[in-house]
């Protein structure tokens, strides 16, 4: 895999812009803490592992401008609002924070850069570690039955949403690997479209994959199409309840009515253990805009008259997935039942 | 209701071309069978009762021309062939082979006008009946509940999929002419957009509405957000599986996990009595270029290395909803069990 979309560079960090993807493969600098929490609030960057590796980077980038206690508490507090739902983004300003606090300011900007650098690290070694975990799924599948093992996906949480081989579609690129002969059903992921990012990079491993609107899911699943569902996570509460791309309900809705196997990929970073069920993880309520821009539905193509008002658009982005729906969930420890992921062994 | 999308006119009918909404509101004279069929087929007129009317019309305009048996057939084959899944094309034509057979060739151009005004009359009349039917469900759920009651829909089964009120919104229009307040969770439909004309036929008679992505039904059901859902018909088989737009089979699934009533409204003619159950309905595989065609995503905007080939792409255009999932099915004769849909009391 040599697609890392984002690339520590000295003092700064070049993410690859994914709000331009995949019309436009654009590289951009960033070296101020506000470059960074802008990029992760308009979407340059995405995915949970990806956006708390950016947030840590951009604690370590405010640290080499200004050390001060103030100044680490200010760029802390401003990359915690840029999104809500994704707990990594806690998880590594919390990491940075407590680590930063102990040092004194004078060893904060070199010391600040290595710790965003072994979250960089950790997130590509657990991203492999979860290939390899859920390759064994695959291969379990592949000895059952002739044919590619299909996979079904939704969202991206491949190697542009984290700093590897991503989560969900890691086990994929495990098995293309392998030699173990797989397929990616890619859900268009309405409003944002990001199943057209998982299509970009499955067809840069040569993966065979093939795009559906997120309406046909439930269809493939009843006539047998679908051997697993993988997807990644936002955020898991200590239950097992799992957040992650507004649609994935459904898919997991469909998947136990047809006794598809049902995985949450995800790093022990994106279990949020304070969080007890589902219901109290916060969902992202993003604008009107991303649901009116549907297909030539923009200002420039559409008369006034039909002009879909804001106010009459609602676009939760993000759906929680009950934890009985799960069938696991592949963490880079091991593949854990989803009651036991805040359990001892993933005591964080 | 103010809203026809097909008026018949001397000879020929007009239609509005569905394609272009709502961006523009163009009407079209259909004066060939061929403009007939090119109308149903590129989706010009949608809505399986309005696929029906148009081919009888089709027929109708077919027998002005050359009212022999060999024309007859020939319409018939021809219209036939448009569209797969919507059974109410071939029962209007089935209703307008049997009729015009029986009669001498001079008599069957008038005679064929006669019979198409009559079916268009009909399913006028059947819309207005089904929205009485369905006034009473919503009238029963205001009777619990403060504020508006709020039916969640899919695709377009209003009025522009009809010659009348629709199928699935004509008990929102009754409720709102009987000063019950509603309002409707419209999805936007990929990958055709369908949503847009339900929002652009809601905006037109003042319904309170709010469009969503596809993605988020199952969130809103599991939020409370959601009190009924009423979705149109393409064909019900005998034993009450319904197929319908792609995506409805998911939104009955989490209505059922939710305990929301799921309603199908259709008139009687989308009832096949001949097809045994849901599994034995032909579902309409369209062109990979609808799926291809997301946002941006076109050939003009996408650079070649990320053009998505057809062949990586999936476009089934209906799914099947097992009668199990569904509450009742609202048809212009009342509210039917889904297992007495094809009962002695619906022969046709």
């Amino acid at each position: 895999m040599n697609l890392r979309p984002l690339v520590p560079d000295t003092g700064s960090v070049r993410i690859l812009d994914q709000s331009l993807l995949p019309h436009q493969e654009t590289w951009l600098e960033l070296a101020t803490l506000e470059a960074c929490a802008e990029a992760i609030e308009t979407m340059r960057v995405r995915g949970a592992p990806l956006i708390g590796v950016t947030a840590a980077f951009g604690v370590a980038i405010a640290m080499r401008h200004d050390a001060s206690d103030a100044a680490l508490a200010a760029a802390v507090a401003r990359l915690a609002r840029t999104r809500p739902t994704a707990v990594n983004l806690h998880w590594a300003l919390a990491r940075m924070q407590r680590f930063l606090a102990a040092l004194p300011a004078a060893e904060r900007s070199g010391a600040g850069w290595r710790e965003a650098l072994a979250i960089f690290d950790e997130d590509i070694a657990a991203n492999a570690a979860i290939g390899q975990h859920g390759l064994a799924l695959i291969e379990a599948i592949a000895a059952q039955r002739a044919g590619p093992v299909r996979v079904m996906t939704h969202c991206n949480a491949g190697a542009l949403a984290t700093c590897g081989w991503g989560t969900a579609l890691s086990p994929v690129y495990a098995a293309q690997a392998a030699g173990v002969p797989v397929s990616v059903w890619v859900s268009e992921t309405r409003p944002r479209n990001q199943g057209l990012l998982t299509c970009w990079e499955l067809a840069r491993e040569s993966v065979p994959h093939t795009l559906i609107a997120d309406n046909a899911a439930g269809h493939l699943m009843q006539h047998g199409e679908v051997d697993l569902v993988i997807v990644g996570a936002d955020r898991i509460a200590a239950n097992g309840d799992a957040a992650n791309k507004i649609g994935t309900y459904m898919k997991a809705l469909a998947a136990r009515a047809h006794a598809v196997p049902f995985y949450i990929a995800a790093p022990t970073s994106t279990v949020d253990a304070m969080c007890e069920r589902g219901s109290g993880i916060p969902i992202e309520a993003r604008s009107a805009d991303e649901v009116r821009r549907v297909a030539g539905l923009d200002e420039r193509n559409q008369p006034a008259s039909v002009r879909i008002a804001a106010a009459d658009c609602a676009n939760p982005a993000f759906d929680v997935t009950p934890a009985a729906l799960i069938t696991a969930i592949i963490t880079e420890q091991g593949i854990v039942a989803p009651h036991d992921i805040a359990g001892p062994r993933h005591e964080r």
